[in-house]
Formats: structure tokens, sequence, C-alpha cells
């Protein structure tokens, strides 16, 4: 049967104790002399995903959603999260404890500003915020006249009671037929990058960076190889890599120390503390306020800047693209097995969103390779689909109905590469509504697929190209169109993506997704999405400047049932059938014969 | 005979005085105990062109160009253009005195960084500068080891013999007919807006701001109808005007003070140091450094953020808009009129650049209501066209040959609107690749011209929509697609645009130049230019989001012997006929029967 490993359905809330919780947290910070304390969703390294021990506020609040945050007050308390949870904090936090604000309308600075009273002193765990978080916090409590105080110590870790201990995961090295550069030629050319601007030293923050400088990857965390890791990067001089010790074996141990010197994460304060008139730069979206103190407090220079390490990682190399290329071909024949197989299964009427994820899972698994998912599946059925954001519980898990869509939106991570694919099928017959709002993303899928640019185009010029044909329907979608993705790392990665506020350019390398959408509310919900490569372009005769385009990497069938032909131009047309033979090309040799006539049909040109 | 009366073409630079002067400014800076001064091309409210008076750049340095700074330290000088101008620097300015410098890889800023000595202390006159630029320069001095020191009167001012007296034109009302909206209503609206951020007093330092609030023009400085002015707006109580009194009639000076106290502009400063406690809102795109030090000097509480009558003057009410629509039928007919002449002139092959600014500022003129050009007419044959912000001279000026190119991108000032267009038309027979080009260029127009977009969309959304069709052919333009225009006041007016940097929602009411480009360097330009007006769209069955569209304002042919049919889609086809149908009937009826008769040719079908 198939079965689920890597992610649950389980309603985690623990709801009940939130009330006492917050009664202990109370007492505790009185003992302390405070009078508030703000509690974010996020550990020492501002990851996206939390090791259970750093989980404080579902702890504290019952919710757990992927963001959010909370204040406690002596006499008040509120969390805040965004529109995609307001859902789901409704049903998991206890609302006689907490007062409910909008993450982005009402942030935790604005509230704090508004009833924090003059002479309180509020809490904040300075490893647990960035620097400008922190600046706004300031700012927030100076307003009403109160006073932003950093604690040495957590509140929350003092009452937390079977707090999970801390994940221990083997460290292992990533073999260099996948990395492409030894992580010696990679700390030269981070070196590199520190003379502009000039600093000493560059303490990488980000566990993602860390791993990608020194060719690790580990299992601290869901869906992410990562291992919790800082590393100090001096101009001059050896490296130093902070790792929990134990997490090294001999092997990996040696190897490490022939790039760096290996210290204990609590090394790291001491070392900083060390670096007295030193430029220390600390990354703007990572670095925890705490480093960004101890450095100053110690005569240290700390300037704030984006890590060079993140966009160096962005762009990968030759091996890292054929790793990524070899990724999306198993992965593609096991997400082609799944939608033929969900094609035979679902007009039966009884399959549901979970049986989805667990099927999908398991074709994965079948692969022999695959490590984790790349994030918890989105598996919506009709209406749950118009939850851009939907995670499947027990309590939600809808049927998969006849005449309605059917979203799934999820990833792999094998040891070549990580993948991220949304298709969207209709069960039995589609509305002609729905044919019309498929059609319209596909337009803009397309778009993007086939878009051409000159070299240093950011993600936000093009973002508009995935919307003008629901615009013209007076339809939009309320997320960006594409998101950078990791090589066997984190599913989203930055610096680049395609939306608004991609300012950073496209560059020859750089992974992707593409997956515009439509979201009906209480009705049914459409993405599209694969994820795409920048190379460079075919030069036209002419042409002034180098010009670039993306090559899609993912291979499976697009549903041709939801395609409305008629409004397809010709090149449009021709674009899904080429790629629809490229899928059948590639994939029909790595499935059974069943899947393969299925194949067959579902990539005839329209 | 045609005349051009509102522009030059004479090269104005007095190059041969500039080391003399150069030598007397260092003797004066020597006498105040400074190193050095900073000398931008800006006048006290950061005007785009200046009275004489403050031409204080050119003075010095010979350049006459629209943008620059020089810096003067004792033993060297630097001179910074941007890359429209290397080619003017190098000939105006004297290179054995200054060296010229890239504006934007090499700032004043980062030159001072560079070549100031520890201890020097470099000057600059608060007053021409805004307080980030000046942040920008003290961070440079500071890295110097340098002090930056702010002058009380420019040394400049002391050693200008001849200085042309400030400008001294009228000021007149704006008749309601024209502005839509009393002083005293929009006083009302500025008032509602100091809450958001909270201020007490906002100093309106831009003087197209004064101009919209109070319903007031003036003729203080060339191509928009400005009269130098600043105001203060207290949240309660009454606003005050600052303004020359000889500048104002009785009649005027009676209607403004219905609605405010009217000052001398000395009195400004007096005013600002009474502010003590205040929270005084500037604008940070033109306030003064001036104004910041006197408020923060005498205990007000300066805050800079956008003031906000930039975004409330941009969205045009009914009046402007009715306004602008009798401008552009008016300004169309004259163009056309123009475009008829020039092409039964042309071919004969006389004709100069300059002889085309003549006679269209003559056939403006003939419509008896042309109160000035809106800024200097680019007027570019063959290869001058191929450099975007070409002014013809005496020097330059080229004859329009045959089987070239001839760009021209002009505007007008009437009291019911401002225009700006531009046209690109043949003479003879195009190359097939300039008809490619054109076409190209023209369909990014139509793509302008007939985007629909949801409501909040911004300019930098909609730019690439105007480039995608000269991407594929690995070209480009460096410009933005568009820029806000005023009514009857600048021609190039925020804080909307289309392009990267445009990130302001567009709305209903907004102005904005649809002018999309190619420019083959040495060999020809082309650009298509219609100014076009936001405003609702007709909504689709089934919209979900209040869309915007753009109706085009400005009317005139676009060159149909430039046009490759076989390029364009039937869609663009049809926008193209109607749009010259549209020109057809409404102009025909404006012009002579020769004029008539070459316009039913000009707007023909495809």
């Amino acid at each position: 049967m198939f079965e689920a490993r890597f992610q649950t359905f389980e309603d985690a809330s623990e709801r009940a104790e939130s009330a006492d919780r917050v009664a202990a947290l109370r007492t505790e910070l009185k003992r302390r002399g405070l009078s508030g304390f703000v509690v974010p969703r996020a550990d020492r390294q501002q990851n996206e995903y939390l090791p259970a021990s750093e989980e404080r506020l579902a702890w504290l609040t019952g919710f757990t959603g992927s963001a959010g945050a909370a204040v406690v007050l002596i006499d008040k308390a509120a969390m805040f999260v965004d529109g995609r949870y307001t859902v789901q904090a409704d049903a998991q936090v206890d609302k006689a404890v907490f007062a409910i604000e909008h993450l982005v309308d009402m942030p935790p600075s604005q509230w704090l500003a508004k009833n924090a009273k003059a002479g309180d002193k509020i809490g904040y765990d300075p490893w647990l915020h960035t620097s400008e978080g922190v600046e706004r916090l300031k700012q927030a409590a100076a307003d009403a006249g109160a006073e932003l105080v950093a604690v040495d110590s957590n509140p929350i870790d003092v009452l937390w009671r079977n707090r999970p201990a801390p994940p221990s995961g083997p460290v292992t090295l990533r073999d260099i037929k996948f990395a492409g550069e030894s992580a010696a030629d990679k700390l030269k050319r981070v070196r590199a990058e520190l003379d502009r601007p000039k600093a000493d030293v560059l303490v990488v923050s980000d566990s993602q960076n860390v791993a990608w400088t020194f060719n690790i990857r580990g299992s601290d965390i869901a869906h992410t190889p990562l291992a919790l890791a800082f590393a100090v990067i001096p101009r001059e001089g050896r490296p130093r890599l902070y790792v929990e010790p134990k997490k090294l074996d001999n092997a990996v141990r040696a190897a490490l120390e022939d790039i760096a010197d290996i210290g204990a994460p609590d090394d790291l304060t001491r070392d900083l503390a060390a670096l007295k008139d030193k430029i220390v730069r600390l990354d703007q979206a990572s670095a925890a306020d705490a480093l960004s103190r101890i450095v100053s407090e110690h005569g240290g220079k700390p300037t704030r800047a984006a890590d060079p390490i993140t966009l160096m990682k962005a762009v990968k190399n030759h091996a890292e693209i054929a790793g990524t290329r070899a990724a999306h071909l198993r992965d593609g024949a096991a997400v082609t097995r799944f939608l033929a197989w969900l094609d035979r299964e679902a007009p039966k009427g009884t399959l549901t969103e979970i049986d989805a994820v667990a099927a999908l899972e398991s074709f994965r698994r079948d692969t022999g390779l695959l490590k984790d998912v790349s994030f918890p599946t989105i598996s919506g059925a009709g209406p749950n689909a118009a939850i851009v954001h939907y995670r499947v519980t027990r309590d939600s898990n809808r049927k998969l109905g006849l005449n309605e869509l059917f979203l799934i939106d999820s990833g792999a991570q094998y040891e070549d590469g990580t993948t991220d694919i949304t298709r969207t099928v209709v069960i039995g017959e589609p509305s002609e509504e729905m044919r019309d709002r498929f059609t319209r993303v596909l337009k803009g899928h397309i778009a993007i697929a086939t878009a051409v640019y000159p070299e240093n185009t950011t993600g936000a010029q093009l973002d508009s190209l995935a919307r003008v044909s629901l615009w013209q329907a007076g339809l939009d979608f309320d997320h960006g169109t594409g998101h950078g993705v990791g090589s066997y790392l984190s599913v989203h990665e930055g610096p680049a993506r395609i939306s608004k506020l991609g300012h950073v350019p496209l560059r020859r390398g750089m992974i992707l997704s593409n997956e515009p959408g439509y979201y009906k509310t209480a009705a049914y919900g459409i993405r599209i999405e694969n994820l795409v490569l920048v190379i460079a372009a075919p030069e036209p005769a002419g042409a002034e400047r180098p010009l670039n385009a993306f090559e899609t990497l993912t291979l499976a069938p697009i549903d041709r049932r939801l395609v409305d032909m008629r409004m397809l131009a010709a090149k449009e047309r021709h674009w899904l059938d080429s790629y629809h033979e490229r899928v059948r090309e590639e994939v029909a040799p790595l499935v059974d014969q069943q899947t393969r006539t299925w194949l067959a049909a579902a990539t005839r040109p329209l």
C-alpha cells in the first residue's frame, strides 16, 4: 500500500495547554523584571523549516503554521498571522488568551507601539531576530515610551518541559560529482567577494550557504538536507566551521579539516568577541541580532550586507545542472506514474487528498533514491485547492470529486537535485469556466517558458508576462510567479525570483519555478508549475545584446482536457505539443507499459 | 517664415573663462578656510529647468547640459556627467582644469572619498542639495577623514559678475475651468494627508506642488509655467505662501489672501525657525538640506517623506482631463500640419533639423494658444536621432537625408494642457531593417496602448510589455517606457512612471507617456510616443478585480511606410487602423485642405 513517510496529516496543536503556558511565561517574565516578550517563529538561523526543539511559537500558542509571531504582555497577548493562516489560527489558537492580528496590516511592532505602556520593559531573544527586525521593534517600543530589552536566555526554554532534543543528524560530504566545485575553490571565490564592500571577516549565518560553501549536507531539518552550522571566513587565513562535533564522523572531520578549522557552535560567540577593530560582514537576511551585538560589544565593526554566497549558490555549475536534469527525469517518471494511476483510480470516487499524497510519495520512493519530499505536499481537491498554501490534515481531508479539479504541488529531494512541480487535473468533465481559466494560466506559463530577454533582466520584469492573459479577463493570482530552487538544498532559495519584488538580475545557471495560477474562492484552484533553468538564448541575426531564455527542466504531462485550443496562438500550441513530445520521449523508457500507454495518450498533439 | 522663439540653437558654453573662474573660486575657498566645494546643477527647489541666475555649474565649468555636478579641491577638480553627456562635456569643459568622470560609475561622493585628504574641509551650499544627497557626501568625506561643511553663502555668487537677475515673471491664477478644483478644497485634502504619517506642518518645497495646490502659474522657468514659490501648510490654521511680492498684482494677491497668508521667500527661514517641537514634514525629493537644518537647529522635528501633493497632483480631475483632451486635439492638428509639410518639403533635400524645429513651433503658434514648448525639441536626422537626448545646435545641425529616418520629439504648453509627442518618419525609402525595427517599436507601443491590468498595478509591471518584441530580436532601449505629465505644468511629473523603477501604482486620472524606442548607434533612432490616460477598463463577464487601461490622448499619424504589416497580429493591425481612423475624424476638421488630403492618405487602413 501507499504510504507517506515524510509528512504527517495530524493537527499537532497543543491548544489546550496554551493558557497555562502563557500564565507560566508571565510569571517568569515578572521574575525577570520584564513586562512583555516577543516570540517569533524562528530559530537562530532564520531557517524556513524549524527543528522541533525550536518550535517555541507552537509550544506557546498552539499555532503550527509556517509563519507567524506572538507578543505576550502582562495583561494581554496577541498572535500574528498572515492571510494564508487566518483560518488555521482560528482553529488552533485559544482566543481567550490571544487576540489574533494580521501580520501585515498590524505587525507586532505596530501592535507593540499601540499596546505597550510607558516604562514597560519588553524582552526579546536576540538569537531569534535579525537586526532589522529588532530595529523595528525598538522603534515601536520607544514610540510607546517602553524599552526593548535583550534577554540572556529565552524564558520559554526554562518552562518547556519535554522539549525535544536539538537535532543531531550526521553531516555528510557532498560528492564532487554533484557539487561540481571543491570547497577550497568556492572559498577562494567567496574571499574575493570580501573586497566589495571591504570586510575583514564574513560571518556565514545561513546554513544553506554553509552547506554550499563546504559541500556538506545534513539532516537537522525536515525537507531540506541541512546541517545547522555557522562559518566564519576571514579575508586571509583559515575559515572556521561551527558545527556540533558529534555530527561529524572521522572521515568527514578529516576532509573538512583540510580546508577549515572546526569548532563547536558555542565557540562562535568567543571567536566573534575576538574580532576587535575588524570589519565583520553580517548577512542582513539571516544573521541573528545577537551576532551583531557580540561583535560591537567587543569592539568589532559589524556591517550589514547580503551574504555574497547567496548569489554564488544560486548560479548552478555544470555538475549541479546535470544532476538537476537527472533528478527531474527521474522525478518526472514518478509523477507520470502517479498521474496515470490517478486517472485510473480517481473516477471511482473513493480517493482522498491524503491518498494522493501517499501514492505520489510512494511512486517517488520507488525510484530508490528519494531522500525526502522537498516540502509538505499541497494536495487540494475542489475548493481546498483555492487555498494557496493548503495543507491537508485528517480533519480537512476531502474526496476527489467527479467533475472537479484536483491540484497537487509537490517536490522531492534526491542527492543530485531538488524538484518542485504542480499539476492540476480534472476528474471527469471540466466546466467551460474551468477550461477558460486553466488555458489562461497555461498561456501565462508558456509566456514565461518561451520568454527571451537581455542579460541583466530581473524577475520583476518578467512577472507580468505570466499575468497578461488573466488580466484580460479581470483575473489575477496573489503570489509570485516563481522562486529560486536549490541543488539538493532548499526548495525556496534566494536571491532571484520572478515576482514584483524580484529585483535581482537573472543569471545563466539559476533555477527558478514557473508557476502561475488562478484561485476561485470556495470553488477550485489551478496552478501549473515547472522548474526552469536560465540559459543563453540562440542569438537572432542582428542581435545587439546577449539574450537569455529558460529551459524547462520538469517533465510531466499537462492535462490536455483542460486546454481550450481556440484560445491558444499557434506558437503556444506548438510549445505545448513540443513539450509533450519531449516528455513522452524522455519519460516513456522509464515507466511501466500501462503508464506508457497512458502517457502516449496524455501527450498526443492538441 | 518659420521661427523658433522658445528655444535656441547656440552653444552657450563659456569654456574659455573656466580656468580663471576656478582659480578665483579656489582663492575664495582659501579665504574661507575651505579646501574644496561641491557644485551641483540645482536650484533651491531641485527644479528640472533652472533660471539663468542659478546656472552656477555652467558658469564655473562651461558645461550646459541638464544634469551634472563638479567638485573643486585646491589641487584638482572633477566634472561629473552621465552617458548622455560625455560627448558634450568633452567639447564644453576645459580638461586642463577638470577631469571628466562618469556621474553613475564615479559619483561625486565616491570621488570625494578617494580624493579628499584627511583634515580637508569641503564646503557645500545646503540650499542646493537634498538631505539625502548631503548624507552621501558627508559619509564620503568622513571616509577620507575630511569634513563636509555647510556654507552660509555660496562662494560662486560672490565671484559671478554680470549674474543674471533672478526671474520675476508675474504670477497668474489658474482658471477654475482648467483647474477643476478650488485651492481651498485642495488644501482641505492636503491637510487630511498630514495624519499619515502624523505631522504638524507640511513644507511644500516643490514649486510644481505649490502651483497645483494654490492654482497659480508663473513664468520663472523656461518650458514649465512655474512661479518659484514655497508654501507651509499647517494641519490647523492658515497656510502661508512664500513668493516674491512683486510677482503678484493686486487681483492675484487678493485672491490668494482669501486662502493663505503671503510672505516673501526670505520669510520662510524665520517661520521655520519658529516651529519648535513641531513635527515638520519635508519632501525627500525636493526639500533643500537647508530647510531641514533650520528646523532642527531651532528645536523642530524634521521628518522626511514624500510630499503627498505629488501623488494628488498626478491624479487629474475631470476639468484637467477635458483640458488635456482639448490641448491634444489642437496640438495634433498642428503636428499633422507639420508632418504634411515635412512630407512635401523634406524630399527636396534642403531641410535641416533646425528648420524642422522652427516649422513645428510655428504651426503650434498658429493655434494662437501656444504658451511655450514643453521642453527643447529633439530633432534628429539620421545618426543624430540615435542620441537619445540629442539637442540640435548650429554646429550639429544636419540636413534631413534621403532614405534616412527623422525623429522629432516635442511638446507644447497650452493653458488647458501639456503635450509631448514623438514621431519618426522616413524621407524616401526605408531599409528592411528600419521597417523591422520600427514595427517592433510599434508593437511595444501598441502593447502598452492596449494593456488591461488590475487596479494597483505599477508602471514597473507594465514596462516589459513594451520591450518583448525587441527582446525577441536581441534588441532593447535604454530608457523608461513612460513618464508622468502635468496639466499645464511640468512635462516630467512624478511619482508614477512606466519603467523598471516605477513602483507607484497607476491610478485612474494619471497621464503618462508611452514611448518605446530603438537606437542604432551612428545610424538611426526610432521612437513612437503618445500620451495616455489611465482609465477604467470595461469589465469582462466574470471579472473579479477592477481593471484599468490606457486611453491614448495624442492624435497624429504614425508613419505607415515604416510598418511591416506581416509582423503585426490582427489585433495590432486593428489598433493602428482604429487609431488612424480616429486621428482622421478628429483632426481633419481642424486643418487646411492640403493637409486634409495628406491626412486621408496617411491614415488609410494598412
